[in-house]
């Protein structure tokens, strides 16, 4: 099946099942992530009590990890949900907010990174410290460096933590260490509204939820994504009106509309 | 009075007087029912220090309880502020999100519907758990059932729990044991926008604070949001833009508008 | 330079540099406030864990502390940063929200207050509470009183913290205790909109990590947002539209038209 239609499909899946994704997920991303996972189709749920981490990932088709409000109690959450998506078999997305930018962050990240996530999404600065990189240092949330520059990391973090591995930016790059796609939809008015790349781990978790195998899986999300922020830029006045049209974009996006433009490429 | 009319008196006691309305409320819907209330015209407060929890409740109008992303500390201060409320007599309002979902959840929900509250707002699956029934379970935050369901598990819980109760769905049905509405408004877009159900609560809470009776309080609340719903979905491109409409109705709602379009009616 | 050109080279500043603002702020105002930031041309980072406190602070421009949703963790870690701040020579906005509403949120705001904030902005109420005005009570977080009445207080304070003051209103007031200015920009919309106090704090914060002098950066800031107000309220239908359009009008806004239509003018 060309790339464009496993894209369509993996959409017709998360329309016809509503998979259920538990997001254990920083409170700026919060309302936009659950806002886009409702648009797409799929059920989120937001959930971070330690009383009740099992029970929603047993119930859950996936769980995402984004540390980027992290303190002690969540952490503590994400290493007993992980370790139950490890038992149980769900898989589960790792979103590195910001690692590198302080040392409790990197520790958190890498710790994460080490419990056999299915896929990790960062931005280049993001992957190229979670690889090891000592010369990369993101400033904040935001990335200092281009994807090109983190393929080799990508590539040697899939080996290494024996996961999928997407770097998003102007063009996204994911890597399962053996295969690897290319994904050039997108648009600049992205990196203006918060918490897009937190959307974009959350959307990988409900591909994930409807049984994707984990690198097309992410490839697909960001096309979803993409797709809809190049629909949502045309028109918008500025990242404010740029938002509400994407979740409106996720809303109506349809197999067909994927199939002629979402641009996934297989890769080296 | 018509109970289209007393939807407009609400609304007018509500604008005329802007009651402070304390919300402990999740992290996904603290920013959308913030602007709900600010939009129909309440001042809404959210807070959940458990050291400012009693005064907090002492200046408030009314209440309202949300356990969506619950956790200990946040329940601690849920229980003194609840506690507060019955000492002060202030009404307060109960949103068991995901009730069933996780035992945790389930234990939290139910000791918080023990203590009295006002009322109690939830959807069908929601309330079918809280009123004890160990057949259904809900998935995530989303019902599995639909209203007419539920409705004899409403005037169970309402009679037991000494409240009033609305379960919310395609046509909402609200009982305090002896007088039941049935509110049809609203559209299917709500579904789609993440925290809806929440704010409703919220608005709930808006129309206790300026005095309204239970039962009316939670049909006033969701005939107003319900037709604000309608009018925003009216124009709407997807979620996105429905969810912006929607806090612009309800600054903009009107009384002739909910005399002409609220579906207040009496029930069994 | 005339002040609405100051106001124009703190833009182009914010637009050059995009500093890194690290905002500990609430619930409610972390979507609306990060996307203001961005829009504007910043870089916004939320986070709140202690163990990367100071590290955050290291690599900031500025700090902005926020107590809207208050709790002992948090206050610790306001705690934590503002020392670091001061360590660090990093200047640092204080949003004393709902000062006065509760003992606990008083003496909070108070001790951060004691500890040489480099701004402190609120509306008229809470700064009058912070100045020691035991008349004074805010109902929740809106103000009960106009700018004018808190001048005297907000000199007072501005002398006794050896810091810069703004209050916000109708029309605004800043002052250092020697200089001070008003700020005439602004719609009354803005106070339908939750968080918009707290933006605006956060947008202080943008000014001030671009090192323009604290009561130039204040009035800078108020002129931006409040010129924002004034686009954002032309064709808006409602508060929702408005918000849309007031991120969108920061993205947009260019230094000729804060020449034209920026109203900052020196005051006693």
């Amino acid at each position: 099946m060309e790339h464009p239609s496993a894209v369509a499909e993996t959409l017709d899946h998360i329309r016809g099942r509503a998979p259920l994704v538990h997001n254990i997920i920083n409170y700026v991303a919060m309302d936009v992530a659950a806002n886009a996972l409702l648009a797409v189709g799929a059920s989120p749920v937001m959930a971070h009590a330690l009383d009740e981490m099992r029970d929603f990932v047993a119930i859950a088709g996936a769980l995402t990890v984004n540390i980027g409000t992290l303190s002690p109690p969540w952490v503590e959450a994400m290493l007993v949900a992980t370790a139950a998506a490890g038992e149980l078999g769900k898989p589960w997305a790792l979103d590195p907010v910001g690692v590198g930018a302080t040392p409790y962050r990197t520790t958190v990240a890498r710790e994460l990174a080490a419990r056999r996530p299915t896929v990790i999404r960062g931005n280049a600065s993001e992957i190229l410290v979670l690889a090891g990189d000592a010369a990369t240092s993101t400033k904040g949330v935001d990335s200092t460096r281009g994807v090109d520059e983190a393929r080799d990391a990508a590539r040697a973090l899939a080996a290494n933590a024996r996961c999928t591995v997407a770097v998003t930016g102007a063009v996204d790059y994911v890597t399962d260490g053996t295969t690897a796609f290319t994904v050039a939809n997108g648009h600049p008015m992205m990196t203006k509204v918060t918490a897009l790349g937190c959307t974009a781990t959350a959307l990988i978790g409900a591909c994930l939820a409807v049984g994707t195998a984990p690198a097309p899986a992410a490839a697909h999300a960001l096309a979803i994504l993409g797709v809809c922020g190049e629909i949502a830029a045309r028109g918008a006045e500025g990242p404010g009106s740029f938002r509400m049209r994407l979740i409106d974009a996720l809303h109506q996006i349809d197999g067909n509309t994927l199939r002629r433009t979402a641009r996934v490429h297989s890769a080296a």
